[in-house]
């Protein structure tokens, strides 16, 4: 088999709650996730791998944050670059060690990988992402004053900074991690969504304080190495209807026609299966031959192989 | 010209003494730095860069102290990993906007690397690195019996943290970063000289804490590549004899063999010139057709036309 396949890990698959968040928590964590991107890779898949960065680059914020009269913070594309450094040595670390003791060549390797968003994305209107710590209304206020962030108040916990989520249009590394891809190694990139950056002409690409969701990010990997698939992992074993109603209804194996219908008619949650759902279907509608699986992390082969989560296919 | 060049970019390259540290300011700074890049890339090299990461990864280290009560500090090879992300970006910016004017393909990306290190190498016994914040003797004491942390009083200024300074024995992704180069892009490679890893047999490569000297990492990242030439770029025009004394002498060419003997006699100070020299020493030494020059930023072109700087010869 020579197909290739795209894998969004979803937090659960870097740190777990409850767990401390230290580097040997997370390496541990993160240990456990390669145990199963071994056994997808002993069944014979190319790979790439795209992760989130949600709790990670919210604790390096607040570190610049801690620190803000002693060193300047970055903004929060670096944050989101040190994450990619971060997130991608411990996955190096842990595939590297799981293909290392199964006698598997092509170790992974972690890009620091600039995704392209429009600078005229209507997300750069309404900002609505949470980042980084909680702050009391005056230190916000004051913030927002020197620098020109947005806040919004959260749940009764405190104000928080709010950035926007544009949609990806291209991962500007796309050829380097297709090169690497081809060479046989495992591709880990666009990490936390990618560095949001846009274009313009005659500089190139300029970073931009966004966020870009890490799914949507994934469908944009797997379109440019024109992968036949997309494994989308969470928390759930599937999608569902009426989600936590008496009438929940699991989904299994769905045509995507179906699917963008359950979506439009707002079965899945926004800013947490919606979006997941939405690039499931961004990878596979008008494609013959792709699919796009949600599944949970432990369940990633069984998914692979229809058994277990929710396939979508072409109609 | 299809000749391979590995260029050690020096904390100037990345920032400079009396700008404030900020993002903006870095940028500026690298962007000086890929208007060079680009002059050689112009001129035919293949090129690979390596950069160094002391101030960045000391304010990293300061970052994650100052929170350490809200969220865990990272350990020191995380902390060069996130390093490696944060600068990789700001050069993939920064000479991806010049090569972008310029019209030229190949853009570079930044790939998270491990070097290996001798578990048994004799300066684990002997740190002498001095990375992060400075303490009050009584914090130093405390940490130090907390993670069993060496520290060291740094010229009355306080206590800091010292690490073992390793030799660099081989870049594990050495065969991406090669597969890039050979595809036409530029890889940033063992920024900071690399994070430090020991190999377990059955497990694989293990982060320490560490740091290992740029420039000797740049010599592997040479020597893996097969590299025809070896520019170390720092803040001085030339390596010199009797530096700073009534008869100093400039160094412009001089024989492998020569150059052994001056480091020998003492003429370049340990942990500025001497680790330059002594990379510059073991990439040429006994290898015909290889060459290494020492030199400024601002010279580099220069100095590789052998015009300025000192160029290191087989002898």
């Amino acid at each position: 088999m020579t197909e290739t396949l795209v894998i969004a890990l979803g937090g659960n698959a870097l740190q777990r709650a409850g767990m401390p968040a230290d580097a040997d928590s997370q390496l541990k964590v993160v240990r456990e996730t390669a145990a199963q991107l071994l056994a997808i890779l002993k069944a014979g898949w190319r790979l790439a791998v795209v992760h989130g960065n949600g709790p990670q680059v919210g604790r390096i914020a607040l570190q610049n944050e801690a620190a803000r009269k002693i060193t300047p913070p970055m903004p929060f594309d670096v944050c989101g670059a040190m994450s990619q450094g971060m997130i991608g040595y411990h996955i190096q670390q842990a595939l590297g060690e799981e293909m290392e003791r199964a006698g598997l060549p092509g170790r992974p390797v972690t890009l620091v990988t600039q995704v392209r968003v429009d600078v005229n994305d209507p997300a750069f209107l309404h900002p609505t992402k949470p980042i980084g710590p909680f702050y009391s209304r005056e230190e916000a206020e004051s913030i927002a004053r020197e620098k020109g962030f947005v806040f919004r108040e959260d749940a009764g916990r405190g104000w928080r900074r709010v950035v926007p989520s544009p949609m990806p249009l291209e991962v500007v590394e796309l050829n380097q991690v297709r090169t690497l891809l081809d060479a046989g190694f495992v591709p880990v990139t666009a990490g936390g969504g990618g560095i949001p950056v846009v274009y313009e002409a005659g500089r190139g690409y300029v970073g931009v304080e966004a966020v870009i969701d890490k799914d949507l990010a994934a469908w944009r990997v797997a379109e440019g190495l024109d992968a036949s698939t997309l494994l989308i992992l969470t928390e759930v074993e599937n999608a569902c209807l009426n989600y936590g109603k008496p009438n929940q209804k699991v989904l299994t194996r769905v045509p995507a026609a179906a699917m963008r219908a359950y979506l439009n008619e707002g079965h899945f949650a926004a800013g947490s299966m919606g979006p997941k759902v939405d690039a499931a279907l961004r990878f596979v509608e008008g494609m013959t031959g792709r699919r796009a699986i949600i599944t949970r992390l432990d369940l990633a082969l069984q998914g692979l192989s229809g058994e277990r989560g929710t396939e979508i296919v072409a109609s």
